[in-house]
């Protein structure tokens, strides 16, 4: 293997040999291919793409690079679920204990927020004493007591992926359809699952604007998880507002709690109801999405999706008062309003700006080791669309000190936008399968 | 400067805004921004191009990296050719030493061979004792006595080019019009010249294959030497078969050597003096053409141009008896005739195939770290178009043992082709000014 031809064939449009991405991706993650040329060769994807037979052998080999959970011999359907990025999407919280307790299990690896992004690990975290970095043999542990475990990429899990993602961040090579696609599904298939139902983001907060790109995202996706027997469904949902009220991490987890109490805003539940359906079906629990819906709507009401939440978060040593009371999740010391100027209709919330927000209020990432702060962020009931009155309740900023919270005031009245007309993405428009796309 | 932030914007085709280009190399050059990231942006530029201002401020970036040389007060024109590869190109052995006898001072600083391409210095060296590694004081004080100095790359010279160029070598990014007039360019203006000649090479055997790549690269390098005072002049040569007879260094040396004295191939002293008819015309030594073609024929009739290579050789500590006596240049040990098996005509000798062969003689380099051997090599007597009989001497092996004269007759028989009609290039096609393109 030559990889300055390797990388010459990529950047004239030609798909490399059988065997060489194999090859390519074991040498890199032994160190044996310097990230030079790594960077050089992700750079020529990123404008040359990768054909189907190059991609599934990229994802073979990141998966073979490390270990897997292995449920073979096991009598329950594995699903999980994975978002590409948002603001305010705090679904996996109820979705987890949700699926936990209708016979499917969920080993749920999750990521942390970076850029305007945020994730589940920080949202958790946000829980005192909550732990998110678990082995392997720990999480698999746990499944098999509760059904459910929520945790983060472990070093022994994917490693060519960990270190191909953290120089593409650094080198201007994320968006790429196809290594987004191998970075996740690679992930996702190392948790040996029945099922996976994707939630790709459409509009200004999405991790990818292009909607065109974003449905080649998802068919890229759907192909590398069915190929591998893993039943692959994605819906596509709104981004062009932020998912809820609650953004920033502690806010956030007290609304996914609240949820669980039958108090969630209705978007959310809306699309957290959405996708666990199809977490359902995929996961063969049942093939009929009205009775499905319904027994979701029952673990609500009945308090027992809360129950299982309680159990998991006492599992991975947090405080699980805060599931009775999440008052008593971090909270910060200066809370300040925003107020609507004039009788007006609200037609824009950026959710990108809201996420930068949050990065400069401490409780996001501009890099992969900044610490968050858990308890800053925002608070915004209003919903594009909405007519509000001179002097109503627009929104609330939650910061760690008083020019902090000076700074998120003037975020906020930037972020949300008055006018004429709102023009907003359906909540849920698509639904992408191996068979095709649905319009919703 | 956000380095990631840069790569992204040249990625998704827009130009860095200004300064941007000088922070990115000088902080590269100064080890800040690491390989991967400059190795991202260079794939980036392969497939984005640069904008004219970009590219002026990469060449300025590049040359205040270093070093220059200063001829402020100096009263003799500078003047330099440079050649885009080529197999068999031996001019610049035969264009120093003219030239220095017409009142100009040639600093020239040249480069080794690299894959099929052969090099000036490696050339030099087939010289017995012959120095390339001067510094460039060394240089200047050999200019002045002697009116031409011979040279490779100084560490102090140029050192972001060096950087770059080493990175670009082994990430497939070599192919980049800007980067490749930016990396030659930057050179050659280190050199404070008064005028540049280059040669650009078309077919096979050139650098870049493409015609329409090569027309760009010329105007490119013209508009950046122009822009800094240096009278720039680019004509456009054969490289469809090899230049000259003698293929090899220690062999293309004695055929240098030789047609200095009168013996040259026809082809070769074509390319010779038509070069050298530029350099005295940019060099503002005559504006008539037919007499700078005089002068230099003259030079070599009367023996001045050989006895200025050498005093050239003795200075720089080679064996100037060789300057007399070629023969005591390296030799090989075995020789191998191939002869023309038919009364045939020939219509090709692939100059690429030839540059490969003397690679796998020993006599030039895959890597750049490789050790030449400089007597190995071909000889060639015919060119495409010439009619031969059977048994008719087409070309020696010069090899170090019997198994590269196997080796290196096979490949010979290979890279001459017989056929009924020989399609060439013209030697030379086009003469590309700042004024535009004229067919020759």
């Amino acid at each position: 293997m030559v990889v300055p031809r390797l990388i010459e064939r990529k950047r004239d449009g030609e798909a490399l040999e059988p065997g060489a991405w194999r090859a390519l991706i074991h040498a890199y993650a032994a160190g044996q291919v310097p990230d030079y040329q790594m960077a050089a060769m992700a750079m020529a994807v990123v404008f040359r793409g990768m054909s189907p037979d190059e991609l599934n052998e990229l994802v073979d080999a990141m998966l073979s690079s490390g270990e897997r959970l292995d449920f073979s011999g096991y009598s329950l359907p594995r699903v999980d679920k994975h978002s590409i990025g948002g603001v305010g999407d705090k679904t996996s919280l109820l979705l987890a204990p949700m699926l936990a307790c209708c016979g499917v299990a969920v080993p749920m690896i999750s990521g942390r927020g970076l850029g305007h992004t945020g994730g589940t690990l920080d949202k958790l975290e946000a829980i005192p004493g909550f732990r998110t970095q678990l082995s392997l043999v720990e999480a698999r542990a746990q499944l098999d007591r509760l059904g459910v475990v929520m945790l983060g990429q472990t070093p022994e899990l994917v490693p060519a992926d960990r270190k191909l993602y953290a120089l593409r961040d650094v080198t201007g090579t994320v968006e790429s359809v196809p290594l987004i696609a191998a970075s996740i599904m690679s992930k996702k298939l190392a948790e040996d699952l029945t099922g996976l139902v994707l939630d790709i983001k459409m509009g200004n907060g999405a991790f990818l604007t292009d909607p065109v790109l974003s449905r080649r995202l998802a068919e890229t996706m759907i192909g590398i998880g069915e190929a591998r027997g893993c039943r692959t469904v994605c819906l596509m949902t709104a981004m062009d507002r932020p998912l809820g009220r609650a953004c920033g991490n502690a806010l956030e987890t007290a609304e996914a709690i609240r949820g669980l109490m039958g108090q969630g805003p209705p978007d959310l539940m809306e699309v957290t109801y959405a996708l666990g359906v199809e977490m359902l079906l995929v996961g063969g629990v049942t093939a009929e999405r009205r009775e499905a819906r319904r027994r979701l709507e029952d673990l609500v009401s009945s308090g027992e999706a809360l129950d299982k939440l309680e159990h998991l978060v006492a599992a991975q040593g947090g405080d699980s008062r805060v599931v009775r009371d999440p008052d008593r999740l971090p909270r910060a010391p200066v809370i300040e309003s925003v107020r609507a100027p004039d009788d007006d209709t609200v037609i824009e919330i950026d959710p990108r700006a809201i996420g930068h927000a949050i990065i400069r209020l401490g409780g996001g990432r501009a890099k992969a080791d900044d610490v968050v702060d858990p308890a800053v962020g925002f608070v915004i009931p209003v919903k594009p669309g909405d007519r509000v009155s001179a002097g109503q309740l627009v929104g609330t900023v939650h910061a760690r000190d008083a020019a902090g919270a000076e700074a998120g005031v003037a975020a906020l009245r930037r972020a949300i936008r008055f006018g004429e007309r709102a023009r907003a993405w359906p909540l849920i428009s698509h639904r992408v399968t191996a068979e095709g796309v649905v319009t919703l």
